[in-house]
């Protein structure tokens, strides 16, 4: 959408793609199986979890890890947890008293095939769960860190301000902190959950924290835009969603052109950030650079 | 209801008081205000939690702490935060897509005052933040015990089993399964908590595990029992409810007799567990008869 694929993004997906086996055969062996009690609910929390998404989360928790030295699998747990916190919102975020949403990716949402009370319990089990596999690992710091992404302070502070600003005029302040709540801060969250887990220093983990804010705000505004643009077939969601619902975004506010050149300044910013930090950037700043070409 | 107030009772509602005071004031200074934003989530998070609960979750737990030898306000956060994880249960477990409360303690329910959204949202927070509270004490061990007390094998998981049994002929393992993982296992966790906080030893942190799943079991069969023989006048809620929405409880299967000899029974054994250990156990013994004499 806004760069041609260069050389680059064939490697950044293959980086993707690995992460994502790793990530996902982690996410099986460490959720409850279909099998253990309560059985109904296991099944409802597999279904979203294994859903098809990207795993862009856990994947820029390991390539942070990665980049401050981290080796091995020690922040695997993490980014499951991650890639749990974001299911968990992903579901209460389509319930019907919310975005009342019937499809994401393509298949029914969690309410639609288990009914609203099994939703609104796989997540409240997901998001338990992720903190006790972050608690397991022994690092309390990671644990603050996904609980002050997550609070009133982080995504869920965003999603409030995106529900009770539904369907009214709102100014750009408003939209920049709710893209900045829901969506930047948890992306953030993974890059520093990364680089705390390879005990990075704090400057290392205060760079990426400033480059994640940067690149999930960007990924959000292309994501208004491909909102816009694209058809429901691509998307397996229901296209033009947002302006049907009234959603506050970037380009209802600043018109589309504005919009792509906001996005472009902020990934240039955070790969300047990036560059300032003494740690191996090449895979971050690819991943920063691909994310502007496609959707998650 | 099961026996006439004591000498001790006395001390134990001078105790319970004087930990429901610390508690409140220290939810009340590590919540956000209501000035902050966004102020509506913390509106609705306020309003649930200060509702007028009798803080028995952070009682045990500042109880166990100090039974251990443990000194001053450093259990006060871990006891607030298990205030914050049973708030969050009771906001999603009276929405209407669960059991459907209008009221709770005399007052309508969260939902109610603040839209089914916003509920999800305070409950979600809620959660959150009682994780945020015990990371930020820096002990991870407290946080795992947070998260198993809450998951799939803990309350969560009882609450699914409950919903599910509604309206339907359940046996006694069916009901024992749900009070167990909905009730107990949070009461177990309060004193896990403030015996880790107290860095006790780990067979007494086991003992009290025990000790506290068995007053756990206890004080929901109470509730069960009471909730069959009060009127709505008293309890604040709707009498009978149990009843009315086809509730699986110990005295719907066994009896009311049955039910309070198993509670009394549980008692006995819960207190002689707590003998056994090497800590100074006389208020958590007071605390536990008295459990078995008025409601929560």
């Amino acid at each position: 959408m806004f760069a041609e694929k260069t050389q680059s993004a064939a490697t950044v997906e293959d980086y993707l793609r690995h992460a994502s086996e790793r990530v996902n055969q982690a996410l099986d062996r460490l959720l409850p199986s279909e099998q253990e009690l309560p059985v109904d609910l296991h099944k409802a929390e597999r279904y979203s979890i294994f859903a098809g998404g990207k795993r862009l989360r856990p994947a820029l928790c390991l390539a942070a890890y990665e980049a401050c030295g981290g080796q091995g699998d020690d922040a695997l747990p993490a980014a499951c947890a991650l890639e749990m916190v974001h299911t968990f919102s992903l579901i209460h975020d389509d319930l019907p008293c919310m975005d009342d949403d019937d499809f994401r990716r393509g298949r029914p949402t969690n309410h639609k095939v288990f009914g609203e009370a099994m939703a609104v319990l796989a997540g409240d089990a997901l998001l338990v769960q992720a903190f006790e596999l972050v608690a397991r690992g022994g690092n309390a710091a990671c644990a603050l860190t996904l609980a002050e992404s997550l609070g009133s302070k982080g995504m869920l502070g965003g999603q409030v301000v995106d529900i009770l600003s539904e369907g009214k005029h709102v100014e750009l302040e408003t939209v920049d902190f709710i893209h900045r709540h829901k969506t930047a801060a948890l992306i953030a969250g993974s890059l520093v959950i990364g680089a705390q887990m390879a005990n990075a220093a704090t400057a290392t983990v205060e760079g990426l924290r400033s480059f994640g804010f940067k690149i999930g705000l960007g990924f959000q505004i292309v994501d208004d835009c491909l909102d816009l643009e694209q058809t429901t077939e691509t998307l397996g969601k229901d296209a033009k969603s947002d302006l049907a619902k009234g959603k506050a975004t970037y380009p209802s506010v600043m018109g589309l052109e504005a919009s792509k050149k906001k996005a472009h300044e902020l990934i240039e910013s955070a790969i300047a950030d990036l560059r300032s930090l003494p740690i191996e950037g090449t895979v971050l700043e690819s991943m920063a650079r691909y994310i502007f070409t496609r959707v998650h």
